[in-house]
């Protein structure tokens, strides 16, 4: 019931090639079973207002309209051009396309990079010409478009209508498939819809800031296989979810699925959790299952968002109020806590045997006064304790079961509930049992602009949506995302030197590019004699000491039996170095050794990982989990982009699993989340600041509840690029 | 496509009252807002063939049929009662049933045990009559039942038609829910539904019974949010899951939903994990979701089983075939391995640029030759590597997208599939995004029993059950239960002294137990003497040992500094005593006790922990996880109930989340699975021997590549039944 809250500043190149004012149909056709006879057909049935030019050189008309015989002979001003001709002919055709002037060309073939070798060749020769001469290319290996406000429908779908969902889809039969369930749900229509296909010049980021420029797309909604320019992607995504819903369902969470989509679209395809976390830090509403697409969609167009998580339910059936309580826990939303005066009011309007504590259960109450329910809506949505609102029952189905004279009451219900969903910024999320047949009362709430669903499960993911895109755009506008620290002449040295030595940074080094940004790192001290470390035993006392083994050519500290720990008073120093440095070079004759380390021990606490790196399609991410058989066996992790806000990091450490050892699980004190935010938020800004780290790793840092203690720092050096290049950039 | 595998043979005493040749309906109405109208409207128009005997002291005629003042008026031999009146008046009239010879009242009125206090008394009055009159009771608190083949309708439902899928649901809303989405697929008829409310008398194991011996039956399904005998109801789910699908959506995933749950029908729920471990051991097919109820009945009624979890998917478009081979992923089944001869034979008839890995994808090569893909899963089926077939696209919309000349081609195709499914064993699920509009080739499909779903997930979820009961069925005819083994006179003594000292046995006690019965416990000596502990230094030599103290009186050992580890030789054995009973004596003056206990510190290895309960519900039931944080947070555990197969032993411990542990992750070798699974059977045929035992703690046992070492062993006594009862029982 929510208006479109707005659009972005129309900046996307791709308005004159999506709705254009001239289409050449190039290999139009007259043969009912060619593409190039369909999309004829879509844009004359759907009485499109531009121009129509079919290229055929064997015919003089097609459908009706005068046919040319080549690009080059069209008169007027196409802009897009549809070429349904086999792969071998694209490059010379678009070569043409862009000589007559055209701005943009839908590729149909396939046969291009998605199977390798010569098709990957034909691929770069026709994005060569592309450039060349101006023309933008959708596809090539796409299912095709269409713009139903513009009566542009290239894939001649019967029984599409104009609406408000956009998308871009990887997969034609997924199209096919959301335009059927829109047909038989009866109330979806969709706006702009783009087969991506191999993406070899527009990808998702571009489609995706058409769509939030499109004054007709109300939510963007996107099946994804693989993302071409996955950082670029989330920078827009980030924009657009800001004013209109952004929904994505991404294939390949499992290697089998990426295995098949990486043949289909020669996608690549990197980890779906991470994956996941990225899409939904930019503010994206993930959908998991396949069939959740459109009710999601739908949903959050209709209704865009709540402002939390507490949801009140109303139910006319216990079995079903329970049943929708699960669902509703395992979507991490809450029952909502009805006030004493909201139960109170309740509790006037219902029988005795109704039960107000949330899941509210009418108890026959409706059987012979379905409208109530309408009016038990209006009650909690009255409650500040509640964020969105859940009928769950027979509403609408009440004249079919029980007698055709309560029609009248339940319409005067769908009345009400309609004037609820206009007068509250809460959302109405109607289940009812009734859907499949669509009685009156339901057909009035959908006409009216409210979503009704057949299954619990699909409402509790829209409830969950709108829970998290309510969540997400409250930190969007209070939650600054770090800014990257000025780089320090010294560390940027330290760099240069590590890559002038073909070498990552050293362990005391690491800790000092952390120490330098505001990192807490324990002190250490580097002997790298016997007077040096007679300094630092004066220097610790008698705290507990660790002591490891620094070179260079030493990665395996443990292995080379370069640690030591516990260690208390100088003899016991002295003699631990001796160790040390005898077993280090029986380990390796020659490793180049400069000295050992020595650090106080780490205090009690839970061990977590914080890890950088830079991934080849989103950039750098920055990674946070347990450590131990969390990571290593459950790989209960948590990803971010890099820079992070501040919601960002402590929604990390809220998300895993196995948060609850964190939280103090096993008798143990909860551990110092607000550092542990600081550190990863410090970590975020300098990671930027500094093109050379390629890769780092604190593992372990120990936290508790006084704070965090970075135990172990690597920070793999980037030695292939060059640097001059970087800094360009 | 496979018949009905067979009926348990007829036990069961429902059938007289399920299928009755005369029903009275005490409290039949002319007012069509009152359910005795309806039921009196149902039986009517349905055309039910006994005597119908309305009852109302009010009335003459009902409806056309001579109405009865009261119960003990009615003529003839009425088998069933419909009872729609308050709450108040059941006991009375259940008595006058009794006296009348009827044998089954169905109790529609709420306000007994479900409220609990007043409500809970007239239940106990109700059963009190009941019993005495030898009437048995369906409900109270239930929404009716209905037995269409017997054209008994008592809910008046319109548009159900007879089918073989029978239902048991304690929610009236999820049979509405269902009925409605069976007249909207259109193929789905029901058998029999009861409504069993509060089961105050008769259970769901009694109704499961029932289904199983009913010749219409051809899948039983229930909605179940508790049990009152689970121990009965698995058994007898056992036997019937034998001949036909058992499918169970239980209700309570969460504590909320367990919330919601006891405060509508009053059912105790246990915890939804273990619950869902024993039904499925049990051979139910469990379904997660409430929309996925209706599409996993209809597909194990029509298809039963498949060999095995290995798929092949036959697919129109690639996006498509890979969400199906995420799903298929991730609900455990494997995409077969098709044979080169296979792909030779889809290359034969497929473009070169199809890919004939599975997922197959046929890459445009139906579009003018749907019937094609009939061929495809023809050539699949006959491979010894598949054991179910899975198509997936646009079957179906052929000739709805491309060109109606397509149909008959189409319509081929499917009756070749409907041959095909004729001539192997192995299912087809069929999945078509033209499913909604139920083009004609799907039709035909439906009307010659293959099913076709309108989702990847759904049709996933039936490949899964289908896998699921196939292997259940396979481990059922060749893997016995165990056995409980004979008690021996010496451990019963022992259970009888701990009882008359009213204390739980003592570790080495409980190691003792299971010694006798096969584990394998390392060697423990007693010594209560300096020159006990002596003779232990001898026999054990410089093996190292931990001592542990043994005192009734002293149950947590380390607490008060009883456990003393990795002592070598005769002098710290001494040593180790001393300080172990001074510091014992410190913690408890009072302390009887016995002596300390040693025994050889055990191998490096993986902790599991072993379990055994007594459930209220569901009997004596193993639990089984790894230690630390897997089973603490993580709650990674597996439940079976006692007695436990082979089959049982294995899969729990393939079931845990974390089972890369036991297989030798983190460079560790794998475990002896073998020496676990016999110690667990070992544990499951012990327990019911000693009806005394009423819990059992292994934590830790130490498994490793050479077996595994019982470390700890607790057993709790049962103190508070009598023993001569349990024995006489």
């Amino acid at each position: 019931m929510n208006p479109i809250e707005g659009h972005l500043p129309s900046r996307s190149p791709l308005h004159d090639i999506l709705a254009p004012t001239g289409i050449a149909v190039i290999g139009a056709s007259s043969d009912s079973t060619k593409r190039g006879y369909k999309a004829m057909v879509g844009l004359i049935k759907d009485g499109y207002r531009g121009e129509i030019y079919p290229v055929n050189p064997k015919a003089d008309m097609i459908l009706g309209v005068k046919a040319w015989p080549s690009v080059t002979s069209i008169p007027g001003n196409p802009q897009l051009a549809l070429i349904c001709t086999p792969a071998a002919t694209v490059p010379g055709l678009i070569a043409e396309c862009g000589r007559r002037g055209i701005k943009g060309a839908v590729i149909l073939a396939s046969g291009f990079a998605e199977v390798g070798g010569e098709g990957a060749e034909l691929e770069r020769e026709m994005m060569a010409k592309a450039e060349a001469h101006g023309v933008r290319i959708i596809g090539p290996n796409t299912s095709g478009m269409f713009n139903l406000h513009h009566r542009i429908n290239l894939l001649a779908l019967d029984n599409v209508k104009p609406g408000d969902v956009g998308i871009i889809s990887q997969s034609g039969n997924m199209l096919l498939s959301l335009a059927l369930e829109a047909q038989h749900n009866g109330h979806v229509g969709f706006s702009t819809y783009v087969g991506p296909g191999n993406q070899s010049d527009i990808g998702f980021n571009d489609y995706l800031r058409y769509l939030g420029e499109d004054e007709h797309t109300r939510v963007a909604t996107l099946y994804v296989e693989g993302f071409r320019d996955g950082r670029k992607f989330l920078e827009v995504a980030r924009e657009v979810s800001a004013m209109k819903p952004v929904v994505v369902y991404k294939s390949g969470s499992t290697e089998q699925g990426q295995k098949a989509a990486s043949s289909h679209t020669g996608a690549l395809a990197g980890s779906y959790a991470m994956t996941v976390d990225l899409l939904r830090q930019s503010g994206v509403s993930m959908v998991q299952y396949s069939d959740e697409i459109l009710p999601v969609a739908e949903g959050l167009g209709l209704l865009q968002k709540a402002r939390g998580k507490r949801v009140a339910v109303i139910s006319d059936g216990g079995g079903q109020a329970t049943i929708a309580s699960d669902r509703l826990a395992e979507a991490g939303l809450e029952l909502a806590e009805l006030s004493e005066s909201t139960r109170a009011q309740l509790r006037e309007v219902l029988f005795p045997q109704a039960s107000t504590v949330n899941p509210v259960d009418v108890a026959g109450s409706t059987d012979a006064n379905p409208s109530l329910l309408a009016t038990c809506m209006e009650i909690v949505a009255a409650d500040d304790n509640v964020d969105s609102i859940f009928l769950v029952g027979m509403f609408g189905g009440y004249s079919v079961r029980f007698a055709e004279s309560l029609l009248g009451d339940e319409m005067r219900g769908a009345e009400a509930m309609v004037d609820l969903a206009n007068a509250t910024e809460k959302p109405l999320v109607i289940y009812s049992l009734y859907t499949p047949i669509k009685p009156p009362a339901l057909r009035r709430l959908h006409e009216a602009g409210l979503p009704v669903y057949a299954s619990i499960e699909h409402s509790v993911r829209v409830l969950a949506a709108l829970g998290d895109r309510g969540q997400h755009l409250a930190q969007y506008h209070s939650h600054a995302r770090t800014a990257a620290v000025e780089p320090l002449p010294a560390l940027d040295a330290m760099f240069r030197q590590a890559r002038a030595e073909g070498r990552d940074l050293l362990e005391y080094e690491a800790k000092q590019l952390l120490r330098e940004h505001g990192v807490v790192v324990p002190l250490e001290l580097v002997a790298r004699s016997e007077a040096e470390l007679a300094e630092a035993a004066a220097r610790f006392g008698d705290t507990p000491l660790a002591m490891k083994i620094v070179s260079r050519d030493i990665l395996h500290k443990s292995d080379a039996g370069g640690v030591r720990l516990n260690l208390v008073g100088e003899a016991a120093l002295h003699e631990a170095r001796e160790a040390i440095l005898a077993s280090c070079r029986a380990y390796d004759p020659d490793a180049e050794i400069e000295g050992v380390l020595v650090t106080p021990m780490a205090q009690k606490g839970v061990e977590v990982i914080i890890g950088v790196i830079r991934d080849p399609i989103f950039g750098p991410v920055l990674m946070f989990g347990l450590g131990g058989v969390f990571v290593e066996i459950l790989e209960d992790v948590a990803f971010r982009a890099i820079p992070l806000s501040r919601h960002d990091a402590s929604s990390m450490v809220d998300q895993l699993k196995a948060r609850r050892v964190l939280e103090g699980a096993r008798g143990e004190a909860a551990v110092d989340k607000e550092a542990l935010v600081d550190l990863l938020l410090q970590v975020s800004s300098l990671v930027e600041a500094y093109p050379d780290l390629k890769e780092l790793d604190l593992n372990p840092v120990i936290v508790n509840a006084d704070g965090y203690a970075v135990v172990d720092a690597r920070v793999i050096v980037d030695r292939e690029t060059d640097v001059s290049d970087k800094e360009a950039h």
